[in-house]
């Protein structure tokens, strides 16, 4: 085994790639678990099936760079997928049919008691000295061939089809292949409720003081990110990391919601559940988004109950039996009517929380004294009615996103 | 100019995207915006701003390459944003202080009432002979190079200012310096309700008879796109285009939504508008993401009135007023249920039209007779009420969607 880390490229062959019809997600996925195993990516590399010259060309030249490369899509049975034919042409080596693989896919036909189409058969054709990857859900085989100490794999573009592959077959070959292998050591803290430029201060001691991490700061709507990562092969990395994550915990607290992949409504369905507590939702700007969130995973129907999207003031009238008077005295925006919404929300939903949601998301509808971006938040538990009140900044949709996840954070502080 | 078609590339920078910590947006929507134009794309690259002398290797393989660059990301003001000094460095040209961007610089800041920090200034250099693209939106400037009538351009990452700086800046620049380009000739027809297979069988006879039109299909959850393409330079290329987006409307009817970048919700915000209509929602399995389509764009609240939650039995019976015998005998996934929801939806929300959505999406919760997928879609309007009986395939997030698209899709057909 080389010394030096691997250099890992990743290959995203299709037209409708090219031409930004989709958006290539197998990448980051590929690239997020590799890293996990210690393998990290050089490079991304998007191009069409067609030409097919310029494709052999691409394959052959990330081949010649790289230690190993994956490559995604492709691999389906009509005229258009040429992956197959391409890599046999760039690693020169002759397309031959494979008899147990035409006999495997057409088995996979019949269990679904369908016959093979004639098109299908192309998909049993493999590179010379190439091994199968079992594809467990679609017909399209993956291909992996070793050559000279390099390896090129290749999987179906469909993501289901790709990660299922990648986790059953790819995986443990690769931690077979590199025993020695040093996982990444890394942590990822998530938080809501701060700016990325916040976050960044709050740990800039932490920066400077601890130059064995790495950090990195990533900003996504209502949520920044801090990974902490350390080099593998320091011995004292576990212990770093460990250390420098618990102080990192304690600057960041309260706004710490979770680690790793865990999202804000999924730590927020586990309070629920372990406390058995259930919630209702009375929103006007977010318009039905608070809800979906809250049942987004499934199990929600134990602890969610009700939502009512109380977008016109005649439905929160009506509906939700807010005093009219309220409205007109003190604005639908404002905090009495979030603190009526969560109130009533509870108690029509007879659950033990009560989320009540108002503002102007905007574009239109600002004034001075009311900006779009103004949102209040109500919370009503057992006796406790309370509220915040917010000036957002973004567009219509990012403004709905942060206003989603500020309510999630303010149940989940309750909950904790 | 040269004959043949330019050649161009896209190159987002960002240890973020190749972590898989984000994915790039960027480069679809700039292959879109390009290909409108009849410029076409050939790759797309992702790399780290790390190692720099690879940085600067891969902008100098690709300037070699292509006729042009698109760098993205890479362009802020903070020690790890390297564009700028690699775009140098590859291109052989010096950094140095262009005192009129800085004063722009400073200047953004002052607007906002804000004193400019330190860093920033690093964001006043260029490379020698570049050209500055303002960035009306954050702080940092965009760099457009010609060189041997090879261009480079360079725009931040954060999406909404590099579409604002494409957009206003670059298009035009484009445009002026190639007046002889010929805009590709397609159109994208949008569908819903049928699988990818179904629209392809349906198409089937003008695939095979117009061999000047490219035909391209994209499957999204609940969408497929079909985009028909012909050779720009084609004299009869827009006749034959018309021809054939003709009959193929003829064949998608009454599927097709919408043409090019029209989104469903769009064209049932639209319909609601034109007609003047308005809309309430009653929904259970979709848990409040109907209402959050309908929400989606401003000014949604002229047609949306109301949306009503109804996870569990009791808020249909309490909130809804849905006779707890008919739940019971029907069960709460039928068509009896969702007729109701839909009525009761119209009565309270006192709109024209009434939704009502109940199924199950899983992943438990399925029975041989009412299995996981199965969802009735009710609409009324005026004295009509009929309901729809679907089985949907997919996972949790997938069915969601799809049963979304659904609904839209029953009230745009009501409203046509």
């Amino acid at each position: 085994m080389k010394k030096d880390p691997l250099s890992v490229e990743l290959l995203s062959i299709g037209t409708e790639l090219i031409k930004g019809e989709c958006v290539d997600d197998n990448s980051p996925y590929l690239s997020r678990v590799l890293s996990k195993i210690g393998l990290n990516c050089r490079q991304f590399t998007v191009v069409p099936d067609f030409p097919f010259s310029s494709l052999v060309q691409t394959i052959r030249n990330s081949f010649e760079k790289s230690d190993m490369v994956i490559l995604s899509g492709g691999l389906g049975p009509t005229d258009d997928d040429v992956t197959r034919e391409a890599i046999a042409k760039a690693l020169g080596r002759r397309l031959t049919l494979s008899p147990p693989l035409l006999g495997q896919i057409q088995r996979n036909f019949t269990k679904r008691h369908l016959r093979m189409p004639k098109i299908n058969e192309r998909q049993a054709y493999l590179p010379q000295g190439a091994r199968v990857i079992p594809n467990p859900i679609g017909s399209a085989p993956g291909i992996l061939i070793e050559k000279r100490k390099k390896i090129l794999i290749s999987l179906p573009g469909v993501p289901q089809e790709l990660q299922a592959m990648f986790k059953k077959a790819v995986l443990p070959y690769l931690k077979r292949r590199f025993p020695h292998l040093v996982p990444s050591l890394s942590i990822r803290l998530r938080t809501t409720g701060l700016a990325e430029s916040r976050v960044n201060e709050l740990l800039q001691d932490l920066v400077r003081r601890e130059r064995k991490i790495t950090f990195g700061f990533y900003a996504h709507p209502g949520i920044v990110d801090v990974k902490l990562m350390v080099e593998a092969r320091n011995p004292q990395g576990k212990n770093i990391l460990k250390k420098v994550e618990k102080a990192a915990c304690e600057r960041l607290k309260p706004f710490l919601f979770g680690k790793e992949d865990q999202t804000l409504e999924a730590v927020v369905f586990h309070l629920l559940e372990k406390r058995k507590q259930t919630v209702s939702v009375a929103e006007s700007c977010t318009g039905g988004t608070l809800s979906s969130e809250l049942t987004k995973l499934p199990g929600s129907s134990r602890h969610f109950k009700m939502g009512v999207v109380a977008y016109s003031n005649e439905s929160k009238v009506f509906l939700l039996g807010i005093p009219k008077k309220l409205i007109r005295s003190h604005g639908a925006v404002s905090e009495a009517v979030a603190e009526a919404l969560a109130k009533q929300a509870k108690k029509l939903g007879k659950t033990d929380f009560g989320l009540g949601v108002t503002g102007i998301l905007g574009p239109s509808g600002g004034t001075k004294e009311k900006p779009v971006g103004l949102v209040y938040i109500a919370v009503n538990f057992s006796k406790r009615l309370f509220s915040q009140k917010f000036y957002f900044v973004g567009e219509r949709e990012t403004l709905r996103v942060r206003v989603v996840k500020a309510a999630l954070d303010m149940l989940r502080r309750e909950l904790k």
